[in-house]
């Protein structure tokens, strides 16, 4: 990574003129279909994920009697959201090891911000379809999934079938990665295809860590490097969770 | 079927409002999505389907040599798209009966109006996913099909692919049915589930024929109900055909 | 579609000497084999399919406690069934769309004609098992499967398990077609390749339809093509309803 | 195992009659469907077995350029050839154990009396499938399979493509099993459900075993037990090449 | 086979040296790993085979409410258990037919020395993992289950969960074929590919068979061949079941 | 995490005795099979995992053509290696969730110390599966993986049939956690089960970073918490990595 005064100037630009401290720009569009209890598509630049909630009064077998409820989500890609077709899962008869660890990364993050007993014997589930890909889905996906879950909860308090709000901390999620020697936040494709490391990060509004996954894509990273990534990251997703705030302070469109 | 007079004068009217021969309100969003070489949304009131197309360079197994191409279709809907959240057929591991049918008859129908020698060997995959369902899924993606499937043809002509135009007619299709004794155009989620007699009906910019498809849900139905569904699907399609000539007329959105 | 004289005449012979409107030699046999409930070979031409009706003491989910019962088929071919080895869709590991599609049509066309409140809660499921394929197989396959269904009931009322009969009309089905311009009746393999439109009807009895499925295979096809398929389909229907009945008036063989 | 005088003196009868070493009536039908190379019905009492015999062109990987072909085997069983309806394999997605068990043995059995090179790159596949199963099934399929697989042989040395035959021997299969403490011939399902050892003995007109399979289904077998088994078998095995050589010199019917 | 007065003599050596009658060194490690009841390592050779006895409080459908236990088996081979690295079986999505005809023999050899009623309900599964591959897997498996489930059973009775031992004896297996001519006891790999023909035998303490598997692998084998060989089967098993008996009455290792 | 003077004194003890930043006794045993080019059962305390490192030379289609090789993994766990019996996933018929996620770490961690180019086109198959789980089996898999790639490295190099040394890096895994508000080196079962905060960390001998992956089970984690677990994984890895290094000067056994 390098040192260059010109980054720390703020000279730095990225082949779409942003910062390298910079967000693409984010817009959550709640109520953006109609059946589910909370839906929104949020968009990170060209990256569109269509987050749904859907509450079931049942849950999983090994909360069956526990008197708690589940989080659980689900990714999937619609096969022309990305720059070439990619095969359809369910064509193919089952899903990639890649959208399985990116499903069980959303539930879990949504899972650590929830009070399951608060949310009794149902489950919520978090559809992330991406319609459109540029880098990031799984990030947004978790982003966008807070919202819908909030808007899905919101319902269950109103109607009374809640007692108290199970979700305990907004939770978000960016990504950082080093690209050409600079550290950088949000990666569209073109820069995540080139990167030398790339990191998840998701983080609660308190500013705790849920998830931290880095990962060098070439060559491994330094200490050094870890620590600029976490301090974007963290940058990062305090915009985005006033970006949530404020999407939930505002009125559904659907 | 009654013979109401009623009827005959336009005075029934439908659960929402509409006169038995009246399509929903359809609307065509061209360039929905940025990567595929045709993207359309189509609504037919709140059913919305995204229709991508997309070109490959490569034809299956038995269209290998033949100098012709070929023209297939995929379809699927997103798990929440259903008023009650529906599996997701990629966790399942396969394609229900009504997904495979329904695709097979959306490549059908855009293989009729298809030169599959004027394509040459290569492959276009409409894709169809459904992103919210209320009733007239299939109609709905064939008939935006065709117009994703155009913007597509429209680009390989334009890059000099493509010597002369594979494409011989519009086709666009419709549903029809018989609810409470009365036939009626275009049904919504709630007739769909409570008619008698179901049928879709795909036709092209010329007239004829490419698929009728009529299932007695209850009572099984006469020549004479068959005969009044085939005239009320002809006024549909010519009004979705329309549409479909008036949405490529004009710019695309994306 | 020519308008010859010569079909008007009926001078115009197909490649196997029937005239148009003429069926192949329709075989029933009943009591084919011995442990199903009602078992029927039947035999258009050189098509032979088994048909088997089986009666199990349970419904599928979204039938229990309805008090009504439900009628399904699983359709399969034997691997050399047809003229070249067929993938045996066991070892697959996965039933084809053209399966999937045959079976669901057999289903609802037999559920067209039962009063499942009069059946009670049980299933009767038909297996339909192409041995010999020669053309035709989906529509022998539900002329064939109404009859075992009769065998089934009948026993089902002679052990006084059923207090009604649920079956409120015959059902067959037919294909029609046209193969070099001339509408024909029930195609066989060779008609089916090379025809320009296929259609399969499902009548009842009393004259009405439960499905109607036409398919522009080359030239989608006008008006006036359907209207002659109808009542080319119109009179076959009727010969073979009055063949199962003889075949039902008549004693088993097994 | 009993030593009663009665059984010595051929004074015992079985629940159907028949001698402790008495097959049941084997009835054997060349030319049953038309498609096939060779296509056999053969019927061991109530079990009737289906055994086509497909030639094709081609190689599995392992034999690609040996200048050998292949011999292979499928086996199924309609869902209704059982006593109570047996779930499909092909909806279940996959063949069951027995069902691999069983088609590798046929597969084994057959390739014993072939001479693989003279056979010259292609691949005879028996395709056994019970219409009607009544004890045996294995054993009548291999039997079955043999004038099957005959009758394809000589269609191909007919056209010339084999310069010399490549069936060595005849070969034929049977089972033996101890009921009742009386070691009997050709069991079917009664006595196969109660038997105390089953066997399944398959042996060449040589008079050599291709395969031995001896099971304790209760109690585990002696050696005297099992000499008694194999003379049985030995006479049974005798009788069926027998009969396959008495079909084989016959007209086919088909 | 040959009748040559030098293997009379026991002047014929094997590949490795040893004697036609001659097992390989045999070696059963007890408690090899520490969650399961029972969990013993057997090596015949280089075959080692990871055989774990796991007792469940419960049984399969068609032994609830009957009073009665079960015992059942699975296999695998770890990938890289053999010469050249064979597919992960949990990668391709199923078991071979080899794997799964082996753990129904497995399954059906330890049932057959089991009182299932003095079990009890419960599940007894005997898992055998291939550590590394060198001909005999099979029986080395069933050989190394019994003392697996022998220790499973004796800590049942320990804790009084058992009120009698639900095992009526040994059982042992052991491969035998014919090698060059000459019948040979414990076949390893080098002769295993090169057979003549190769038998499996299953057998108890008190000298019964429970199975007997004999395959023609080239030529088929004459009567006197299956004789030889069942003699030199019987005095295999009897050394194999004596070491049992000795590796249980030791301590165990974990 | 408190800041417990104890801690910081090292008068912590875990329970099983080891203080907080202590290693499980490691035990790295080459040549543990004799098929595998390398062959290494890596231990951390109770668990258990076999390395093998195969190659083949062919590589994926993304590879091909390329001039490099690639590096792959795949992970199971023996159904009796853990507390209670878990499903086979051979008999399942799928892997799951969790084990596609740590073969995909496996093999990431593995090609980040690998140059692709050096290899040539072959593939370097590590197949790691768990013969006793107690917590750590991916840290382990990781970390014996590398030893086992380096054995089959040696080979390749020692035949001649490589260049140069592909691997650039020792590459090695520890797991890091919170429990009971203490930041502990590699955890064992009890405490991953009843941890706060797991974090697996993926480090070359070099001191950098492959994979830093930390997930809150419970309560999200604090900046600070994250310095301090980084810092215990660094002094862990450094020994694992003095560990291989000693391991890889001594001999084979096998």
């Amino acid at each position: 990574m390098t040192h260059d005064p010109l980054v720390a100037a703020g000279a730095v630009r990225r082949h779409d003129g942003r910062a390298p401290d910079e967000l693409r720009p984010v817009r959550i569009t709640r109520g953006y279909t109609v059946h589910a209890e909370g839906s929104v598509l949020i968009e990170f630049g060209r990256t569109r994920v269509l987050c749904t909630a859907s509450v079931e009064e049942r849950v999983p077998p090994h909360k069956k009697g526990s008197g708690e409820g589940w989080v659980t989500a689900e990714y999937g890609m619609l096969p022309r959201s990305t720059h070439t077709r990619t095969e359809r899962e369910a064509a193919r008869g089952k899903q990639s090891g890649r959208t399985q660890e990116i499903q069980r990364l959303i539930g879990r993050s949504l899972r650590a911000v929830f009070d399951l007993a608060a949310l009794g014997e149902r489950t919520l589930t978090l559809d992330c379809d991406v319609l459109q890909a540029d880098g990031g889905t799984r990030t947004a996906a978790i982003t966008g999934a807070y919202v819908a879950a909030h808007d899905a909860v919101t319902q269950l308090l109103a109607e009374g079938q809640l007692a108290r709000n199970p979700i305990r901390h907004p939770v978000a999620a960016v990504s950082v990665g080093i690209v050409g020697g600079v550290p950088v936040l949000d990666l569209d494709y073109v820069e995540d295809s080139g990167c030398e490391t790339d990191m998840n990060v998701v983080m609660t509004g308190a500013g705790h860590y849920v998830e931290v996954q880095g990962t060098a894509e070439g060559e491994p990273f330094s200490r050094d490097d870890l620590q600029r990534l976490l301090a974007l990251a963290d940058g990062g997703i305090q915009q985005l969770i006033a970006l949530q705030r404020a999407a939930l302070a505002g009125a559904q469109v659907g």
